[in-house]
């Protein structure tokens, strides 16, 4: 399994009143540290969309556990991985660690989605190429169905 | 059970490169409409931390599935209601209307968080006051504990 | 001259941990601002898109000056209107009141772009029509040159 | 002179349904290269504000220009420096480089600033101290009055 590692600088802009980040912003971080998983699996976004004909990754679920805040100025390191493959969806994990502590745990169900034929404002759920799999790798006949 | 009823307008700002709402706003527009619900209840959010001595409500749980996506100009409904009372958290359950389909349900459990006495950088959770789940119409003796 | 009145309630996700509204955030109410104006010329952003064949109107030039701050819980009031109008391009003056007084004043300069015919990933300027400088008010054979 | 450069990813979330990066983001990336920018002149802004009792550097002036649009996966570095100094104000340069062409110019005027002391939700320029231009290699006594 892959594992990407992202240290991230928490930033003012990130933070509101409380002085703690407004938690939107750790989902605009897990969804940098999502692409660079793909990236360090050799998957470079932009490139990925246009070889596969897909609009996008986008998330259809999210669950997310806050158990330590972060104040600007921090250093934490988001750990991400595929924790699940289905056929047209997966799921990707992050843990966002300040030193030994997990601080969140987030858990992203992403569809491999395109333009529907039918109509382009649609999107529409498409199957993952097993290429893709492998090059995280899976190892294609033994996935599970969707 | 009070239910605040938000229409929102999709901005382009709002919108990624496949033409659809970016998830994480959609998390921007839940927070405001918790802030819109407490004061359909009579509790202005800035008055309510000063009163109460409290510095904010953060989210400590998220849970969300993105059944239908929202694209720039779209007008649409949230419904936002606590559904759950604990001594010192509360669940907030957000209902996404696009005419009478759900496109977005999330439940961001919330904890009544005030500075730590001995740590003014710290967070900690205090007992909900009985008068703020009054103004939610809840019968404070009957509450479950945390 | 159209001009545009939009009441925003400035959110908590606005402001930083110094209690003030985050300054890029001004550009995101702004940008939503200039769309609510052409709305209330008649012009629905989304169909003006598709109605003129061109991809936005993206922002080449700000200046902007922070008179006086916000703070979450504020209510101010965006008054828009276009100042200027080229042959491609066009100047939205937003003034942020807080009551009587100018909080913030902004200028943005905007092109009527269109993907370029020769690389779809390029935006290049066109002329505005005469019908959309009509519906602001514009006597056309009087525009100045670009 | 100080001038820090950095590199950034724009990401899939910076982006807007044009596929340019929606233009308030440039505002949070330039925040953020300012924050960088004191931090290679050795002073790490939570700890400067704590030390030197000052709520934040806020701006009070923005002016930029927008001549090349940049797409999601692009690369660009940020050269950022201190270009005036005055009394209790600075003005920070940007430039976002896309290889060697200058895609962004940004100008940041930021006042060095404290709760007011007779109203804590009030904001006061104060003097910048000696020791904080020093570090940016500012002889003091030469310095223009504000």
């Amino acid at each position: 399994m892959i594992t990407n590692r992202q240290t991230i600088r928490i930033e003012w802009g990130d933070c509101d009143p409380a002085g703690i980040v407004y938690f939107p912003r750790y989902f605009e971080m897990f969804d940098a540290c999502t692409r660079a998983l793909f990236e360090s699996a050799g998957l470079f976004k932009r490139d990925m969309l246009k070889t596969y004909g897909i609009a996008g990754i986008p998330v259809v679920n999210v669950k997310s556990r806050f158990i330590i805040p972060s104040r600007f100025g921090d250093d934490v390191v988001v750990e991400s991985a595929v924790s699940e493959w289905g056929k047209s969806s997966f799921v990707v994990r992050h843990r966002l660690m300040k030193g030994e502590a997990m601080a969140i745990e987030c858990f992203e169900t992403r569809v491999w989605a395109a333009h529907s034929s039918g109509d382009a404002d649609k999107l529409e759920g498409r199957s993952i190429p097993a290429e893709v799999k492998k090059k995280f790798g899976v190892e294609v006949e033994s996935q599970r169905g969707d």
